[in-house]
């Protein structure tokens, strides 16, 4: 939990200026593209003439999008920077620069902003990233994490949502579920400390990967450069932020088509499968509206089949249909669902009914 | 101030994918530079082969930058496109496209989300600007605003702060200090309106020029636009966003020079100085202090001079100095004070004892 033996030194001793000085001064720009970062009233960026900029940006808040009962500052800021070079990698870009604006209270103190820039940089230098701006700011209550990720890609390496065609099949990276399950591992945890008042310590045990999928995810940029050397261009792709199922519905509506989805090829890591079960949750719901799994859902061209297959990177996990068809989960006894974006009881009753149980 | 007449929808009828549908259904780009807008995991943009990205960010948050009892959410929308299209024209970069991110409490309806982005919208058809992405996401109290804004220069037509020479001439667009006069008049009337149990409405006649000022500035990239047509290119620029004395300072700190600034020269609007007057503020420390006037100050060579002679849209107020001179305000009575980035309380009660009644 909280680690209360470091010490503490409060923010407005340094004032704005010496916070952004400490903050910035160990910066070492990387990219050839960044001709000017921190320091001016703008960051000067230069992108290659047959490159084009490709821009993202998401908002994280304290009490919505993460509990620092539970997630380390470090994981917090390294995250922050990761779910936005996951979209760029959605795109097929490769990410070049972030700008980084926080808000924060007077609860945090220099250690604690150092923390979460430390995981900020790590990411960054994971992904090669230069940190060229960016804004610090009090807030009246919490953290607020505002992160832009600017990146670069060749015009027709570009892969948007509405390129899905019929027939086309629907692959995904890595595996699904693990964020969801790991999120509620710490919820429980976190429920027993409190409880136990402060004297039971996590029981986080043999969970290792289902956690670091949770607290510390990682932006396939891998799976780009992969699917680049194996000379397979998906037709459409979307990272997986929200679940498995809204993803597919915004691939088939941006592409005005339908899918099937194999619910026994939806690719579920064995500890995501047992600690779901002991959640009492059905593994297959975790990944279609978990979310926050970070990998690549795509498709692509029948014919680049063959390039993929076997590769234990990728699982083919359906097709796509004409619009007509709707959009559909085909389960493991056969019966047929329409996938929904708020899916998540309405289908998680049915499955209880219908059921088999499991080898 | 707020009316409670308007009807109110909750968020929450909409759902988040609902809400960035009514928010961006109505866009139109106007940049060919953009050549994907709002609707994947992110934006594309296109910049010219001799041209260069320039990107700003800035965070508002509710309680610390803006007061929502005297602040129309219009005007708060559009002020946060104006305060980083003002860093663009710092640069001397002309504005392309922004992304805006919110973090909103349940406390806002839809219809005061719709004001907003009113704002947001006003200001980018102003700058002729396309709102490219973002990010709308829940809050556990108050509003924040993050907007990020992406502008384009040809390298060397780009001014940075440290570009100022000796001799060189310190010139000021607009003038200065009425945002922050504006200000004082806004958090005045709200505590006679509070305190009078809100029978009192606020008295704010005959001061239009500086509320204008403080609530709805405007960046000044006519100036920009100005100076190329005049042929003058500055040597170093910002933009007056913390007050004339700290801007004054991260250019002679980035340029290692000193400066010379006149009290006398500093462009002071009559509205503003009699307002500063009836508040007992000193005029001159308003302007060096008070900040959000968002006017362009900058360097130019000696040579320049006559192409700004006698325009009125520009102020010679001092001279770039050897460093050793240090940063100097020389006052209407000939004294010389060094210029601090705090200097408020401290300049306040020297110009106190040292002024002249003014004639």
């Amino acid at each position: 939990m909280q680690d209360n033996s470091t010490p503490r030194t409060e923010l407005e001793r340094l004032g704005e200026f010496g916070l952004i000085n400490f903050l910035t001064k160990n910066i070492i720009l990387k990219q050839n593209s960044t001709l000017k970062g921190v320091g001016d009233d703008a960051a000067v960026l230069s992108f290659e003439a047959n490159k084009k900029c490709v821009v993202t940006t998401d908002m994280l808040v304290e009490g919505v999008h993460f509990d620092l009962s539970y997630v380390p500052l470090k994981h917090l800021g390294y995250k922050a920077v990761m779910v936005n070079i996951s979209d760029l990698a959605a795109m097929n870009a490769m990410p070049r620069q972030i700008t980084v604006s926080i808000a924060l209270s007077n609860r945090f103190s220099l250690e604690a902003v150092d923390e979460l820039y430390q995981g900020i940089y790590l990411a960054c230098e994971k992904c090669n990233v230069d940190v060229v701006g960016g804004d610090t700011t009090s807030s009246t209550s919490g953290l607020i994490i505002s992160v832009t990720a600017i990146g670069e890609a060749i015009e027709n390496e570009l892969v948007y949502r509405d390129g899905a065609r019929e027939n086309d099949l629907i692959v995904v990276s890595g595996d699904l579920g693990a964020a969801y399950v790991g999120l509620q591992l710490l919820e429980r945890e976190k429920d027993v400390y409190l409880s136990s008042n402060k004297q039971v310590q996590p029981d986080l045990e043999g969970h290792d990967y289902i956690l670091e999928r949770q607290l510390k995810p990682e932006a396939r940029t891998d799976i780009n450069e992969l699917l680049k050397k194996l000379e397979v261009l998906p037709t459409s792709m979307i990272d997986v932020s929200d679940g498995l199922s809204s993803e597919m519905l915004h691939i088939c509506t941006a592409s005005v088509k339908g899918c099937n989805l194999y619910e026994e090829k939806i690719p579920i890591d064995p500890t995501t499968y047992n600690t779901a079960r002991e959640f009492n949750l059905d593994p297959t719901v975790c990944a279609l509206n978990g979310g926050e799994d970070y990998e690549l859902l795509f498709t692509i061209d029948l014919k680049d089949f063959d390039k993929i297959k076997g590769n234990p990177n990728f699982t083919v996990i359906g097709h796509i249909t004409e619009q007509a068809q709707g959009c559909n989960l085909i389960t493991k006894s056969g019966a047929l669902y329409p996938l929904t974006a708020q899916g998540w009881n309405a289908l998680q009753e049915s499955e209880k009914e219908e059921e088999k149980p499991e080898e």
